[in-house]
C-alpha cells in the first residue's frame, strides 16, 4: 500500500508542477525536462510517472479540479454548520473565480489547457467536459432547492456556470475586478433562490 | 473623396483576410506576407495600408465588431417594426454565438486574438474592452426597458454578457450545441422581461 501512495502523491506533485508551468508560461514551452526541473526530479522520474507528455496534461488538468474541490470542502466545512444549497453552488462560483493568487495561476492555467485544445482533438475532449460537468453540480443542487416557481434548474445552472466561466477570463485580462464579479454572483443568487 | 472610400474599402478588405486567417489558422503563423496572398494583393499594398502587423491586427479587430454590427442592423431591420429593447438585446446575443458559418468563423478569429492577448499587453487592452463595451450596450437597453421591480440593469448586463461569452466558447469546442445556447437565452430573456 504504501507504494501506491507514494507513486499516487509523486505524480500529484508532477501535476502541480505542470500547473504551475502552464499559469506561468503556457503550455507550449512545457517539456519533460521544464516539469522535472520544477517538480526538483529527474527527467527519468517523470517519464517513470507518465509515459508520455500527453498522459502528463490530461492528468494535471484533472488533478486540478481535485485541488479545487479540496478546497471547497475545506470552505464548507470551515462554516461549522450543514451547507445549504445556496452555501454548495456560492463557494463554488467564489472558489473558481480568480480572487487570490492560487485560484488566478488556476485559472491561467485553465486558459493554457484550452489554448492548447484549439490544436488538439484529444485536449479539447478532455476541456470541453468541463463546463457540463459543472453545470450538472449545479443543477443538482438546484433540483434539491426549494426555488420559486417557473425556475427551470437545468438553464439556471447554465448561467452560473457563464457567470463564472467569462467573468474569470475577463478579472485575469483586466477587464472586472474579482470584487465586481462576486458582486454580480451575489446578486443573481438572491434573484435566483428569491432572497 | 474617392481616395478616402478607397482606402478605407481596401483596410477592410485586408481586415476581412485577417480574421478567415485567424479562424482558420491562429494569428501567430499570419505574416503580411500570408495576409497579402488571403486578400489577393502584394506585401507592398498591405504595408501601405498598415505600417505594422498590430496596427493591423487591432484594425481587424475593431473591423470584427464593425461587421457584427452591420449584420444586427439588417437582421433589426429585415424585422419590418420598431425593435424592443428585448429584440435589440436577444438580436445582439444569437448574432454574436456562432449559429452559423460566419459567426463561427468570427468567433474562432475572436480566440485567437485572445490566445495573442495571453502574451501581447497591447491585445490584451484592446481584447479586454470588448467586454465592458457590450456590457454597456446590454445595461443602456435594459435601462430603457420595462423592468419587473429589483432588476439591476448593469448586473443584469453582466449576466447576458456572460451567457454570449462561455456559450460561445463551449459551442465552438463542441460543449454545448448553437440550439441549446439559444433555447437558454430565450428562457432568461422570458424571466428578465417578465414573459
Amino acid at each position: 500500500m504504501p507504494r501506491r501512495v507514494d507513486h499516487d502523491a509523486r505524480r500529484r506533485e508532477i501535476a502541480d508542477a505542470v500547473l504551475r508551468l502552464a499559469a506561468t508560461e503556457g503550455l507550449e514551452s512545457v517539456s519533460l525536462r521544464h516539469v522535472a526541473a520544477e517538480a526538483g526530479i529527474s527527467m527519468g522520474r517523470v517519464q517513470h510517472y507518465f509515459r508520455t507528455k500527453d498522459e502528463m496534461l490530461v492528468f494535471a488538468f484533472e488533478h486540478q479540479s481535485s485541488r479545487h474541490e479540496e478546497r471547497i470542502v475545506a470552505k464548507l466545512t470551515a462554516a461549522g454548520r450543514p451547507p445549504t444549497a445556496r452555501d454548495v453552488v456560492r463557494t463554488v462560483m467564489v472558489e473558481i473565480l480568480p480572487t487570490d493568487e492560487w485560484s488566478r495561476a488556476s485559472w491561467l492555467a485553465g486558459i493554457a489547457f484550452f489554448i492548447r485544445a484549439m490544436s488538439d482533438e484529444r485536449m479539447a475532449a478532455v476541456v470541453a467536459a468541463g463546463g457540463p460537468g459543472l453545470i450538472e453540480l449545479f443543477a443538482e443542487r438546484l433540483g434539491e432547492a426549494d426555488l420559486p416557481p417557473g425556475v427551470d434548474p437545468r438553464h439556471e445552472a447554465v448561467t452560473l456556470w457563464a457567470l463564472v466561466d467569462a467573468q474569470a477570463t475577463a478579472i485575469v485580462l483586466g477587464g472586472r475586478t474579482p470584487a465586481e464579479a462576486v458582486a454580480t454572483v451575489d446578486y443573481h443568487l438572491d434573484r435566483l433562490f428569491g432572497g
